[in-house]
């Protein structure tokens, strides 16, 4: 019966020092409460600067904007960077996996990834493999190298980042890598995002658990515009986390008003009672029709080569 | 503008004559009403025997079942039949599009099929590619040839049955034809169904209508042990019919209390609002990490060649 | 010694109508000044709405937004569609070639293409690899199977669009392929944009022609936000079209006031003086260190495969 | 924000010790105002012998032309020998790096390369890989071992030699090991020469600072046909030294008329404002069109093996 | 006892239709003499224009040097070209085989070729892999793809080009492909030329047939600045045409005073009696020590993939 | 300018006493003449027993020629033994270089060697890497271990010994060690020889030095059959030696007359006016294409293991 922590908060944007302190607040909370994995929203480190465009329109960008988005990328972390290692500690001193969205950073591109770490350390990463509208401007795609499914003392666990849920073939890979704990974290903030999350348990018969993120415009610097314009108060990502059983039942229902933790508990033996009618990597499935094929090479322009 | 009626009824079991009378009905009035498409549920003709188990344990049919199978059988219809040839003379006589779940029969083989009739005649059928759990024991698969999206006055329509809704490859082939009118006839009337149908709107963005059969008890001949057992009122499938935009919104709410025709009007050109941002077999696909190949042959598993 | 004439105006925005009609126009002025080529900007048909952003920000898209992109989605065009076919006619009457930067639709995704048009009909497009910033939001990517080069009466033509000249690999490609005249269709309005052009031409050894938009804001429609902010008179592009030799020789100089058709004319023998000493896929190659592989197939997620 | 010293000089041909004292006066000028790099020419030790021709023409060489490659060879220096290790301590002493084009002899071959130091010793070499036109009658070509971005206190630094800069898949290889100053010592003195240096800092997003000779015939020894024929006085490298931002905004203007030093100081994070809106080998690179494999291999004719 | 026909002249400098006619005019001749093969010199067909250095000196290419390699270039021919195509009627309408230097143009660099034919038609060609000097200006370099032997009714023939024949590395190759007849067009007219054509045929134990051209001033044009200089009776190439046998013994002695053709005649089984003591690719080579590896794959910097 | 004296004689067959006397008394000679190094003939101590046959057929041996073979390997001597101390010495004592031909015994079988001392000791041999024709009876083969090139203060020498000259890939390894003075000890007394010595020299661009034995038949014991059949004055091996200079210049022309010394001296860093137009293992080479492995290693059939 893993006990799972569900954040709903939101980054202090343009400062990943605080943002750090707020990871390390919720880590121990979640802890002390019996967690055995905590999961955080979508680019909680480094952030989803909501409302803002980074300058850009059809054909321009602004020097202000070349200049926030060098801000944002100075707030990026890197893989095996020391925020990267700092969070590694905590998990292992917590004895606690951890589970956050990052924007990360490698060389010069930005990318939206979501770093797993259990209590003997650091596991791996995904990378979101397409960025949505603006996010395209923002950050770069991940390839087919970065999609593990985790087997961890609390469950076969995996990712899709925010509108991956929305792509079928990324979610037959993992039902593939027979994810049993599939992780959403999100910035979605939409009604319907908890169909979405009954739906795809339903149809990965799987425990899914999302953590979106609560934003208010108090969480942009002081100095910026956008808070100027909108004051503290106004709620910029209003949150919406969930968990929902593999029969589709919602065993966390999504709360629109705060900054909160949430926890949910599950027997994973369950799984086999939906995958009894319903296995879409399995019975329930066509191989004489339908062959996907998955590129997990880590793709790169350029290749050095020396014995 | 394509008005589009929505079906929610149930098959007068083990008596087609009656039950095309019913399609009959229907398709009188809502051509009357101004709709240029009319969708019945899942296995309208020939019917789904909700509860009946065709006497089958593991390890056992008794010969009762058999009798019933034989029922169910003889009740189903061909292809290129007589009952078919006269939905097709309605479709013309009425100028409406008829789409119907059948019970199809093909040599000695049933196949859970939907049929799809235009003003100008049969355009052809698709075969659910796999029955649900005891289903498996009545109906055959479908394959690949069978996966047909068609460009009618209407829009470009394709269908998926009941629990094929959750293969998310059968989804993405339709997809990949451009389906703009996702048609999905079915007997699942639990609550979740809302939640899936609006997730399939959203991620295929397309219009997603959904018709349940309505069934109560009497449906079974007076005669039948189910009957005579349940008595003429249990519900036996209680609707929840519905229609979803390429945004997820709800066009059509579930009514769960009556057997009805319900109506719905979309403008196809909206999909572009939603393409906008998720086009899951164009902008938002990564054909370098995932290729889908899709088998569209006829499988047979004797031929015979001849040259 | 081939005559070329540059097309430097702008799109009618969202009136694909008014802008075939301004097609016709530079197409006959310039077949009547003896050219044998005519080259318009990017996006010319269903053009760049530029300072516009489709009410995009991080995380939202507008309902607004989205009735403008489904505006901007019924303005583009397709390529064996009815604007298509008005264009090859144009080119086959007037006996000159056709190059122009089109936003093309497939299915449900746009793409930024460059169509092109002998006086023998259509010759094929080229589809923009890599849309930049914000434009990824509205174009999806072309792939390897639309890099052509033709070999027309008037000397082998290919093109790269905008920020495709900075890509090295994609330039390469139009190198190894023999480009004789590189056509650069752009909105980039920049003063540095002269120096790539001449970059280009002294790497490639080639002739550059690029042709700019030149688009005031009373190209939006009347009742467009963006004309009421700025009024009519505002310059959103301000052309800068240019041609350049082999050797970095300015051909054209670039004109920032005004729309205009300008014209050059050289020898494409006279790319032998420049290959003398650069060849880059040549005798100025070291395929023994660098090795380029072209993926020219056309990518699709999903292929279906019938025998 | 590392201040680079570009040095706009000529060496004193055929004759290396009097060069390598000129090496010393600028770096000791360069340390002395702050720079913590200094950039010398192409060739500058060794010398670039301009209009001369060593006595060759189509089929002949004469014996006069091979004496004075005799003259230029003996001038050549080595990785490791003397005049190296002399840098090698210059650069310890002034705590300075210095990056030097010179003429490399190794057995009988010549090469033109970089040779880079740092306070803390010497770190490697760049070969020119494609001599230009005459040159490749007195250099050789080097391989892939000698292409390294060196990860220094002022930045990952590299160099392209003269028209190496117009070798894409070079540049490529560069920008992929994240190169943030790309040193291009020259004798590359055309007005053009800015054009392209513009377009390589923008395309790789990176500060590009270029060194070329400023050479006048005195240069030669007075006994030298060409000083004969020229006087002391006639300019035969006129110089053109730029430096260039990532966004292609000039921070050294050329200078044509004399022999100098100049300056410039610049904040590597504002990398990340030009690789926010290109990255060619990041998320503006397409991997699955382009691959491009790098053979980072000594290549030697004759292997000895012994075990 | 295979008759060869060794062509002592020269180019029709930048005149390629002239030159062709003195193809014509020697191959008839040789086949009216009985020959079986005619050998014309390195460049026959495109030329060497001795003493010309194209304007190229030390860091410059004048104008005027680019207008003369442009027609020099435009004198190149094609491998599948017209003019090829007439050599190959001539070889079949004489039936004779013609062995002749070109200088080949592919796309846009030139090399420096000898193309072989046979009654029966083209067999193929052999491209120098190492221009020398001034040549590396003006040709590009082969690849191990183009090393032919080809065995023909006269023998095994291949060919090294002038000072390929210095490369020990490539005789190898055509010893191991057991060159009978080795055929050495060459412009190299020294004294010492000999030499190195008796120690091949030792060496190779093979004939070796060596054409050199004849050249006087007066074949450039008339109005050629050398040939101003000069006048029309300076000879550039002075000939020197010889023969050997594989015991060194010479068959045909060098003549410096005259275009002329010059026969010989030999007995292929002689061979034997010199490979009885010296076989460098058999007994009397040493493949535990040394091991030569020939990459014969043809190299393109960049390849097209389409499936 | 290092002074070579050449040897031309003989031994004194079967007797090394006298010949070691004929060794000290040329060393002595050439040491007062000035010469730095002094180059002796192949086998001069152990000897060429020309015209002998040691009593082999096909198939036989004869008793008396067993008997013969048996004196020849009495009269070898042994890399450390006292003959080869003796020569140390005296190049210790005349301050000069020794390279000598001899006859080398190990365990039971003879080499053809070269040993090399300068006035600083012993510095090593060269096997024969294959005798010619009968030689093959008498001598084992070398292997790759004894290929070496010394640096020494006259030049960098190596040796190939008689027809190892026509071995392509031994000459290829020692230029790629840098061979600057290439000494031919050889017994070969052909008119061709020159030619061949002249075309090493252009194609290695080294110095070449020839030394051959001038042998007659009082050779031989007076006891000899040979010498009982020709008498005293027949010539057995007729001399030729020579040298030549790196661009083929002859600078000892051969003398077949008589035994003598002669001399030669040069310059090393002409070197370079060769080099500058042809470096086989340098600028003239193609790793691309051509890839010589060389076994250094020391071949012995049984390695006996202990750890």
């Amino acid at each position: 019966m893993p006990k799972i922590a569900i954040v709903q908060a939101g980054t202090v944007l343009y400062d990943k020092v605080a943002t750090l302190e707020k990871v390390k607040k919720y880590v121990v909370e979640a802890s002390e409460n019996g967690a055995e994995l905590v999961l955080f929203p979508e680019a909680f480190i480094g952030g989803y600067p909501k409302w803002n465009n980074f300058g850009i329109t059809m054909g321009t960008r602004t020097p202000e904007g070349r200049k926030e988005f060098k801000r944002y990328f100075e707030n990026a972390i890197e893989e095996h960077g020391e925020e990267s290692k700092s969070i590694e500690s905590l998990a292992s001193q917590k004895n606690i996996h951890i589970v956050i969205g990052v924007v990360e950073r490698e060389a010069s591109t930005l990318y939206c990834s979501v770093f797993f770490y259990s209590p003997e350390g650091y596991l791996g990463k995904h990378r979101k493999l397409l960025p949505t509208a603006l996010e395209r401007c923002v950050w770069g795609q991940g390839d087919g190298s970065t999609m593990p499914v985790f087997n961890t003392s609390v469950g076969k666990i995996g990712s899709a980042i925010c509108w991956e849920n929305y792509m079928p073939l990324y979610r037959m890979t993992l039902y593939n890598k027979e994810v049993q704990i599939y992780l959403a974290p999100t910035v979605d903030d939409r009604d319907v995002w908890l169909s979405t999350m009954r739906t795809i348990a339903l149809e990965g018969r799987c425990f899914v658990v999302s953590a979106c993120q609560y934003l208010k415009s108090s969480a942009y610097p002081s100095d910026h515009l956008l808070r100027k314009e909108h004051g503290d108060d106004t709620v910029l990502i209003r949150g919406g986390s969930c968990a929902v059983d593999p029969l589709g039942t919602v065993l966390v229902e999504p709360d629109f008003t705060q900054e909160t933790i949430r926890y949910t508990e599950f027997d994973l033996s369950d799984i086999a009672l939906g995958k009894m009618d319903l296995d879409v990597v399995g019975h329930y499935s066509r191989p004489d029709v339908f062959q996907l094929t998955v590129n997990e090479n880590q793709m790169s322009t350029v290749t050095n080569k020396k014995e």
